[in-house]
């Protein structure tokens, strides 16, 4: 029984590299016991860390070891390395990117090929590129537990998981992907954090992004991540996100950093250091948008529409209405201009219901980067 | 007098950084002084590391202290750590980039603006981008020594300045980006450093990159560095290149990494395991490449020139010409398949003695990458 917990206890043993993953049971066993019992810890585990990584942080203080965990987020990109080492002089204002390659994957062949969601899944699946149940990958969660731990890092504050808008790519059909492009946009699936007047703003879901922009030509497997930071300007990282190869380059790096007695800290500097940073939610950011309706095509709809969304403060920056196949059905595309999110969401879920929409309402925000 | 030296003696300094620039005169005194008198040295020096950094390891190695010099190579890319640090486990292949911000904004202005060498020059000099004489970082100099510090953190060997290929900028036009670009290519200045057959290749030139490559669309003064390493992959990084935020968040880390205790060896491993690597000019190595030749058009003239490349073993992929405002001249623009670097030159030199060339033909290698 337990037999793994062993390397925790074993005198001989120096270094615990974890490679269960999940949050809780046996991983969250062995890597509590190992550093209770003085053993440096070296892990791939993000729920882990984003669960439990202040706790886990404090006890390794407590034992003067080290917890690292590049492998966690994007092995292929030094990430954790770069925020804690490289860029340390620098006051991060905002840090995103593309964290999960099971979902870049499946975006950028919706584009290249024109293929639906589940066919390119399927593809995926045959490929390598997504696991037999890659719900968290296509959900957003595991993005989440990425940006709550880039997050700690960039802002030097507590892992915080509260009020983080987590949106999944599974609602995306090649329509939408099709008409991103017409519109000059690629459509990707980010994690996005940044402190805006003082408190901290965590996300994840799909945004429109400028087809000139620095990630909308990072495709399949490729993970990317951007800091911007003050006096730096702005820095991308872009390598594999995961797989054999990147995930071992990132655990050898942790093992020699170990090794070669460096940095004490998890997350940079000492727990009683680190900040307590208040987040909020989604409600008042604004945002442009892309918004598809797919509607009975009657007199009067666009009238009705337009109508609602006047009343929700939205107003129409650009607008296309294209026939549907079906015939008397019609898609209008708009891009919107700026409002709160809480808006946005409040009218889309108005014309959700309205008998006129034949399918339910799309809505992407448009993120300028 | 020297009263710049007094910081390599005085008892309560612990850490000179060396700002002076130059790899003789001050800079050189001061830095091995300090080295002698057992401070740390931080350095933003590229060419006294470049010419210097063996000697300077030993030195240190000797010591006991650091010598860092992040803000030497493209400073807001923290590309020295992650050579160092994140991507330690790794085999490079390859390494190569944009390391010199001025001569990448004049290109990348050039095509833009459809502007002339010399007129986005004197802009750049007015928008201090570039220095009042911008000698060496347009003739390619300054990314030499960038790229010889790289390959010794890269391939682990000391630092080598033999066979080193290093071409400008300044015989560019407007005209061979314009044909680039109808071409599917982008010009941009590179920095290269490869090992094929146990032999360091070093370079730095112009190439012609296909528009869908990671690098084509890094413009203005960016830098961006590309890493091919066993197990990691492809690895990018890009930033800005110099300037006071990306050289203060440089040094800041390179003083923070000292304080911390981190890293004794300022080329990842002792002077004693680093190894000795023959390098070999570029004269056996195959490429692709561009050719515009200006004429005068009259008969027999491609027939005189395809004979002549035949000669040289140089067969065309691509040819297009064009007529010439001048009446009676034209311009011949090749792309040929690949052959042997030392014939591409022979021929293109046998080419520009020929009467029926009224300007000085145009030579730009293709990078594949």
């Amino acid at each position: 029984m337990n037999h793994y917990l062993n390397a925790s206890t074993l005198k001989d043993v120096d270094i615990v590299v974890e490679l269960i993953g999940g949050s809780e049971g046996p991983a969250k066993k062995l890597v509590f016991n190992s550093i209770k019992n003085k053993k440096h810890v070296v892990t791939a585990n993000k729920s882990l860390i984003s669960k439990y990584g202040d706790e886990l942080a404090l006890l390794a203080e407590k034992n003067k070891v080290n917890i690292e965990y590049e492998a966690a987020v994007a092995g292929g990109i030094p990430i954790i390395r770069t925020l804690k080492e490289g860029l340390i002089a620098n006051s991060t204002r905002k840090i995103y990117g593309i964290l999960n390659g099971t979902s870049n994957f499946i975006l950028s062949n919706m584009d290249r090929m024109n293929m639906n969601f589940n066919d390119v899944l399927n593809n995926a699946k045959k490929l390598g590129y997504a696991e037999s149940n890659p719900k968290s990958d296509l959900n957003g969660d595991d993005v989440k537990s990425k940006i709550q731990i880039l997050s700690a890092l960039a802002f030097n504050c507590f892992v915080n998981n509260r009020n983080i808008n987590v949106e999944g790519i599974n609602f995306i059909d090649k329509t939408d992907i099709k008409n991103a492009n017409f519109l000059g946009y690629k459509i990707k699936h980010l994690g996005l954090s940044e402190i805006i007047n003082g408190r901290l703003i965590q996300r994840v879901h799909p945004c429109l992004i400028n087809k000139e922009s620095r990630l909308s030509n990072v495709n399949g497997v490729l993970n990317a991540v951007i800091i911007e930071g003050k006096p730096v300007g702005k820095s991308v990282l872009q390598g594999e996100g995961a797989g054999p190869g990147p995930t071992t380059s990132a655990l050898v790096s942790d093992i020699c950093s170990v090794l070669r007695g460096n940095i004490k800290y998890p997350f940079s500097m000492s727990v009683s250091k680190r900040k307590k940073i208040k987040s909020v939610d989604l409600s008042n950011k604004i945002f442009s948008s892309y918004i598809r309706l797919d509607v009975i095509d009657k007199k009067g709809v666009l009238s009705e529409i337009t109508k609602l969304m006047s009343k929700n403060k939205i107003s129409v920056k650009r607008l296309i209405q294209n026939p549907l196949k079906q015939k008397k059905y019609a898609s209008i595309i708009m891009i919107s201009h700026k409002s709160k999110d809480k808006n946005l969401k409040k009218c889309i879920n108005s014309l959700s219901k309205k008998s006129f929409i034949v399918s339910k309402p799309k809505f992407i925000r448009i993120e300028e980067i």
